[in-house]
């Protein structure tokens, strides 16, 4: 498929997508795609421009100054009621991170504690996050791990009676007097989620500038206190990312093995099974029902949580892709367990579970999804338990499945280099930052954009406006790094392989071809966002520079849910030039509109950039690199 | 004005109110009730039926059969989406009562600490909270309350590995077995608010039966976790309320002292400038700059916690009403200084502090008031210096309105009796729960009705439901307990004095007389609704019998806010009829309405009732209790 030529005729960028859709379609049933175009007869314009509130019982509201309502019942204004709207899918971003974090951080104590069939995987790491956060290294491993964990659950908790730890530990040195000026230096992460929402009950805030001052505030305190933790707590259980050669796309189903999909963000249920599976016995389970094995299949950032952790082999086959594929994956016919424990565990998938015979299981007390049959709250000292109730019941359902259901799998299937880390990169480079600062300096890299993002159909077909931003940006000599569903979305579409280099310039050709690596660095989820701002803090504290000097940016060309949103706001508070597509739900809000998107540059040196064209919007982006290379007095 | 003559020319049941809306159109500003009328003309059906989401990129979605739309984009049908938009309200008034019980405790903390101006006033119900929560009570008054205080914040925190203390001491005996089978025990509000709001993220929870469930075990978590232990902290910083007369209406205002409101929830800063303003130096102060001195003005629910714990005096003047007066009250044009720190603190104020020379003064982050030109973030410690300096802000105001701004004060003032409390009505009864069971046996008292309400215009004029429910609950010999805005309402419709217990029943009427109270005890704010809980609570527990057993129920005549609907939910969870007018946003959800209002019996024993006609509801309401009477063997 040809770069920029905006298919009409296509859905998905995704070859494997949309000959799944036929099938779909021919079955009868609703998809994601097909009930977007249901929806796009009936949108609401008010909604879409973000002055619309359904609050309390004076509304719902509109604002419309041709009706003469310049304001809403209680007196709220456009910009404050579009701003309130954004901070509470902040909060709801920020919140879900950190109960992932909180589950996490749970795992980890109870795996010092002896009560799980986990246990620590990167030791060194462990040590390395005792040491950043002041706990004495000179103790077992065990009770560094209860240790560690209680101190980053507490730090969720912190609130401004007390200082944090992990702000202070892993904020950028320049960064932090900037935010305590402005009165942005966050507390944790539970308490600012609850102080925020607080904030956003009927007539509390109503001053758009105060809103939007929390909802930076609020996404400092995601990353520092929940999301950096609970990756590198994951990290720590299931050892750190490295990168390796992985298969991704829906190609990697084998309709003669038991399948079991995992599928969400948190993979402790995930890798137990995967553990098991990976013993004679439980492959004998499956021969005995009529199988050739059980296989483990990644599905969205669980999947990619696995994928960057483990090897793929003959029992964990790979990444099938992003959340958009989800149904098309499950209309393959194949797959006998969907296990799910978080977003996107989308609600109308009852319809496949009964066509193609999926048994849908839920891990988490936060899931609830129609039809699914299984349902198990998660407790990490259950873990095992619950990884043996999973194939179980996949088995149980290949006996259904098999032979009854036709199976359908494209034969689509690629290589991708998943698993860098700051590690991975320091790693490449010798362990020596010069050795980036030098081809950065010398031009052959011009910048680094960060891609945290999702997928949506909004600004186009699936993956379309992620794939095509990221080969203007490689093709312009700036090296991406890429997280969350668009991550998968780059995977599936070649662009994390060897191959890919072939799409960027010249000097970044040079600079990957020398150290073996893509022009698109596969850096995990969305929730690895945190895991991104550490080589950027890093590059930044080396070179004793603030964020705002440096030549990068962040996009997210397709982002659709809440937890983005947060993301964004982080980047925007940490320095960023921090491109969203599609445009956030503000238009009818004016001042707010030139808030984010020029007036707090002067505050936090980072804002929003919009515009849904990839081609504008990378040059936009070389623009604002190069403006930032100029001032460091580079080329 | 007659009772249930719905009026077509009025739009508050308060004559002040309605004067004071002449001279606001008079002068050209805009209202509540003025901008009601604007929205009236652009209202969307969809968010008014609870089918519009807003969440993603996917939408704005609506759900439409006519137009082929079933589902959302994402796929989530109509019960779920209406009834996850119903649980983010809910989440939001959660977490706004635990922000308030953070503050709260952290507030008794520092008292402890000998580090605020504070004293702990009520030993006794410290050393009592300690007791009922476990603490060794052999110890030094401020230690305790440091210990309570460390308890209670813990227990918003507490996690479903562990146990919550509060639950466990507050709840009652009977409830707590049908909630562990339901899984609707809480865990802390911190906690279940977490789970809740990654429940609600896009493609997490769309099921309407699990998300319901998350709502009664939130509710339940509120109160317990939250409401109660801040309650009684208020109790133990300020006095528990017992009941005495005061004045309430905007009759209280006088132009020629400095006058200064507190308004919102949190009385810190308000009892901390009571205390002073009754120094003769800061009488002083005000008199040199040429007023009478000083007054403080109780605004809201702020100024119901003052009212009940403090008489009304040459300082302190009494209650100016509920949150819909707000407005008519700053266009007396005497108000020198509105201080806030919740809700309701309105967003379009600006006009009227600008026209009637208010000083808009913020004490605490969470709110955000365009206009407002001092904001004091809140520190226990500081409590004493933002009282100084409120006193400060209020004079210079002074100076600049006395004699510059026409005053009109509307000649309303009426008397109420505050102060009611779980012990206030033990003590009036001696002591004793068989008198009120007597009482109740022999059918004077048919039953109790909590009501616990905001103040709308959905469903006619400003309290004209309140007052109107209340009236036909006590003619028909239901007492009435009567918390929030919507009590205010009742005050200042002079319900809650003795003068009322001519609307009561003949059984009602004779219990008043012979105890010397009103047919409506005031018990305080919205925050009471957990205080109001342990009236009933100790009347079950003392009878052995059930919540749902009782001739017991709630209404909510004029909810307004997300407070209330979490206030609701809790009713439900806790076993009660649950009157709610106006009807929540859930009607285009026919499965979630069966749930709520029929279902939901079967397994907590509660429900939710609908009805926006005061006489019918209270009908209702009336059939409920008698039914649940003949079901105990009363007449």
């Amino acid at each position: 498929m040809a770069v920029l030529e905006k298919p009409k005729d296509r859905v998905s960028y995704h070859d494997s997508v949309e000959e799944m859709l036929i099938r779909i379609k021919n079955d009868g049933l609703t998809s994601v795609f097909s009930r977007w175009d249901a929806q796009e007869k009936i949108r609401c314009t008010f909604c879409l421009q973000g002055v619309s509130c359904q609050l309390c019982t004076l509304g719902p509201c509109r604002i419309s100054e041709k009706a003469g309502a310049d304001k809403g019942v209680c007196g709220i204004g456009p910009d404050a009621m579009a701003m309130r709207n954004l901070l509470m899918r902040n909060i709801m971003g920020a919140a879900t991170y950190a109960h992932h974090a909180y589950e996490a951080f749970r795992t980890l104590k109870a795996t010092g504690e002896g009560k799980t069939s986990f246990k620590i995987t990167d030791v060194d790491k462990l040590k390395w996050m005792c040491k950043q956060t002041g706990i004495d290294t000179n103790q077992d491993i065990n009770k560094l791990a209860v240790q560690l964990a209680e101190l980053l659950d507490r730090e969720m908790k912190v609130n401004p009676d007390q200082q944090s730890i992990m702000v202070e530990a892993f904020a950028p040195k320049k960064r932090k007097p900037i935010w305590r000026d402005l009165h942005i230096y966050p507390s944790g992460v539970q308490h600012e989620v609850e102080l925020c929402i607080a904030s956003c009950l009927t007539n509390v805030d109503g001053d758009y500038v105060s809103l939007a001052k929390k909802a930076l505030r609020l996404g400092l305190s995601t990353i520092y206190t929940a999301q950096i933790g609970l990756e590198m707590t994951q990290d720590i259980l299931f050892g750190t990312p490295m990168p390796h050669e992985v298969d991704v796309d829906m190609g990697i189903m084998d309709p003669d093995y038991v399948n079991i999909a995992f599928n969400g963000h948190q993979p402790w249920v995930g890798v137990a099974t995967l553990q098991k599976a990976k013993k004679q016995e439980y492959q004998e389970m499956a021969k005995h029902a009529g199988a050739k094995g059980i296989h483990i299949v990644g599905s969205i950032e669980t999947g990619q949580e696995l994928l960057q952790r483990f090897e793929v082999d003959d029992v964990f086959v790979g990444l099938m892709g992003n959340w958009l594929s989800i149904e098309p994956f499950l209309a393959t016919g194949t797959v006998d367990a969907l296990v799910m424990e978080e977003n996107c565990s989308p609600p109308a998938i009852d319809q496949y579970a009964e066509k193609y015979q999926v048994a849908l299981v839920s891990v988490s007390t936060i899931i609830g999804v129609p039809g699914a049959e299984h349902e198990m709250p998660y407790y990490p000292a259950k873990a095992d338990q619950m990884a043996d109730e999973c194939i179980k019941i996949a088995i149980e359902n290949f006996k259904k499945r098999h032979k009854k259901i036709s199976p359908k799998v494209p034969k689509f299937k690629t290589k991708a280099i998943a698993g860098f880390s700051t590690e991975a990169v320091l790693k490449a480079i010798g362990n020596d930052l010069n050795v980036l600062v030098d081809v950065i300096v010398k031009g052959q890299i011009k910048g680094i954009v960060a891609l945290a993002n999702c997928s949506t159909l909004r600004n186009g077909p699936q993956d379309w406006n992620t794939v095509n931003i990221t080969k203007e940006l490689i093709k312009r000599d700036i090296l991406v790094v890429a997280g969350g569903c668009g991550n998968h979305g780059l995977e599936v579409a070649g662009m994390c392989n060897l191959d890919a280099i072939e799409f960027a310039g010249d000097g970044l050709k040079g600079v990957c071809k020398a150290l073996g690596i893509p022009p698109v660095l596969s850096f995990g989820t969305c929730t690895d966002t945190g895991r991104m701002s550490m080589l950027v803090t890093a590059l930044a504290d080396h070179l004793n520079a603030d964020i705002s000097d440096l030549p990068i940016a962040v996009t997210a060309p397709e982002w659709m849910e809440q937890k983005a949103t947060i993301d964004g706001l982080f980047a925007v508070a940490y320095g960023a030039y921090t491109h969203l597509s599609p445009t956030p739900f503000i238009t009818g809000a004016p001042n707010l509109v030139k808030l984010l998107t020029q007036d707090v540059e002067g505050l936090t040196g980072g804002k929003v950039a919009l515009g849904d064209d990839p081609v504008q919007a990378a040059q936009d982006i070389e623009n604002h690199i190069m403006n930032k290379r100029q001032k460091m007095g580079l080329k």
